[in-house]
């Protein structure tokens, strides 16, 4: 979807012109109550679930998550999956041509926050003809977005299901993220994010930042189960190769990410999220930062997340029985860490499949309601 | 000290000849029963407590715990703290010429362990006269030489003091030790560790090591309490210079130790770190691993240290309780991390006192016996 009307950002800059790229599974009902926007998070996209026709291995990030029958039912639900702006998936972001500049934007493409993204978000609904959506959904980054949706556009949120998500990132948090940045912004190939004019790709820089954020979405206890301290070979090596497994799989996962990452995206998402913190214009005060909501919550932590342990989604619970809403919090026993978000785990599925089943239900009611009245 | 004797090295290589360096504090007594090995951890040095002469800011890595008066009392103990192999402080390490080539080792530099390093400073006690240590004390790697002291010379050490260490690292500790290495193994400026000759130094990468290392060694909340989201700027900068202090920070101590550190020898040390298992010989039965040795034991850990967490020193503690071995254990709840060790903590340096209290007492008896056994 193109949009030619200037996008005012945070930073005081704006895009005067950008697409967005979403993808939708199952259909609008007529009262075009039933569409269900799903935010994804740092290195994912708009293609949410199901495959592309003669690529088995295409499934969407959350395809165990969403679909014909699945927790989030897109037989019931109209599903929007939207690649966000800054993203490299698509949507307007580094790698395109700056229309002042006919160059690619590289690291002059404007830092985009999660208010922004919402914002973006909302010029899509408009044009799909979505008033109000039955839920915002999404883990981790993408559930601080559905959590900017209930606040900045309180009446056009039903539901608010916010995963394995923080109210802001804590001082560590950060300080993961700023390594990451200073490994890719002094590789020398990433020529201060101008590197598609020389031919090149900060791959070194891409690939520790993914090291380091990898060891943040994995529990200590997972590792452990998973690799512990497994040998490649019978004997230690004494040499800077492969001894551990887990330094096998670890710089697999970076050498992967860097040949299809773009290093300016990786840039600008991290600061989006260093930068998300709604209490802040509220002297820290989540409470009030949460007042004018008026949707109804779904929370979900998982124990061994590390990165946004349970606690921090315990904030966002208390701030909002603080204002009395509606908020359905479950903290699932798990041992996959931040990462189990996006895992099979039967009493996660089933908490949000009773949770849709809440969503559809209260449609229903509003159906006959407005049957009712029509009558 | 020199020594022209090869040392056998774990990986199979030997070192022909090697020179460690090396300080002193205190008086060796006349049986020569007072000696304490002070072993240092990943980035310090034979430089333990004081200050060189007109240097006041050279105070040693310890200084808070060893010196007159202080909890290991150099007023009664002669205390030594060496420089191990590899290490870029003295001893002979990778930035110093290959007598067989005439060029420095870099990267040829041999792999050395941590047992390795205990049969130098077994070699290094032989010359100075000392047949039995009555302690050898380290925190984290520090603590590893310790333990190792304790099973591969048992008759030699007294006690063994076995600080924010643990038997062995966990995979997540791997994982950031690994990236750590890729960071410098992949610096552009590392010249596969030949960089002496090419005049630069990978500083990039060192600086990002640095960085992660950094981050595992404040707890979150100590980083939450000390920076927590506090702004350098009143608002967001809307780039990639600093934000927030702990970017600052991190940034500053990256910068300060790629200054002065060696890149082979951090590579070097932190292999060292992976490799250390002495229940790996034993089918992983730790508790069989520490079945031969004699000495008594202090184990302390911090309740905020993540990086080796105190259920690790549990594990050692259990292993020894199974072999009926002497044992006192703290568990201090410091809000500092693993770097609690190196600071001030009343209870820790009470617990250090008193357990160097009955070293002391014990070494009174000893002579008091063997005075009564001469005459």
């Amino acid at each position: 979807m193109h949009f030619s009307e200037p996008l005012p950002l945070q930073s005081g800059a704006s895009l005067a012109d950008y697409t967005l790229v979403y993808e939708t599974y199952g259909s609008l009902n007529a009262e075009r109550s039933n569409a269900v926007l799903v935010c994804h998070a740092l290195n994912a996209s708009h293609h949410v679930a199901g495959s592309y026709e003669g690529k088995p291995k295409s499934e969407g990030w959350w395809n165990n998550m969403v679909g014909p029958g699945k927790p989030l039912d897109t037989d019931r639900f109209f599903v929007i999956g939207v690649n966000n702006l800054g993203s490299c998936f698509g949507s307007t972001g580094p790698m395109h041509n700056n229309p002042a500049t006919g160059k690619p934007y590289g690291a002059s493409f404007p830092v985009v926050t999660v208010e922004d993204w919402v914002h973006a978000q909302a010029r899509l609904a408009d044009r799909l003809g979505i008033q109000k959506f039955a839920a915002v959904m999404g883990g981790s980054l993408g559930g601080m977005q559905a959590l900017a949706w209930s606040m900045l556009y309180p009446t056009r949120i039903a539901h608010s299901l916010v995963i394995a998500s923080t109210p802001k990132l804590s001082a560590q948090n950060i300080a993961f993220n700023d390594v990451a940045r200073q490994a890719i912004l002094t590789d020398p190939d990433y020529h201060d994010g101008d590197f598609y004019a020389h031919g090149v790709v900060p791959k070194r820089g891409l690939r520790v930042a993914r090291m380091i954020g990898h060891i943040t979405y994995l529990s200590d206890d997972d590792m452990a189960e998973k690799f512990g301290r497994d040998l490649r070979n019978a004997e230690y090596q004494f040499g800077y190769g492969v001894d551990f497994e887990i330094e096998s799989y670890l710089r697999y996962q970076g050498d992967k990410f860097s040949e299809y990452f773009d290093a300016n995206t990786y840039l600008l998402i991290t600061k989006a999220l260093d930068y998300f913190d709604p209490a802040r214009a509220h002297q820290g005060d989540l409470s009030a930062a949460l007042a004018n909501t008026q949707a109804e919550f779904l929370v979900v932590s998982f124990t061994t997340d590390w990165r946004f342990a349970p606690e921090r989604s315990r904030e966002i619970v208390q701030a909002l029985v603080n204002n009395q809403r509606h908020v359905t919090y479950a903290e699932i026993d798990a041992p996959h860490g931040h990462d189990a978000f996006l895992l099979d785990d039967a009493r996660y599925m089933s908490v949000v499949r009773a949770y849709y089943d809440k969503v559809w239900r209260q449609l229903d009611v509003n159906a006959a309601v407005a049957l009712g009245e029509a009558a």
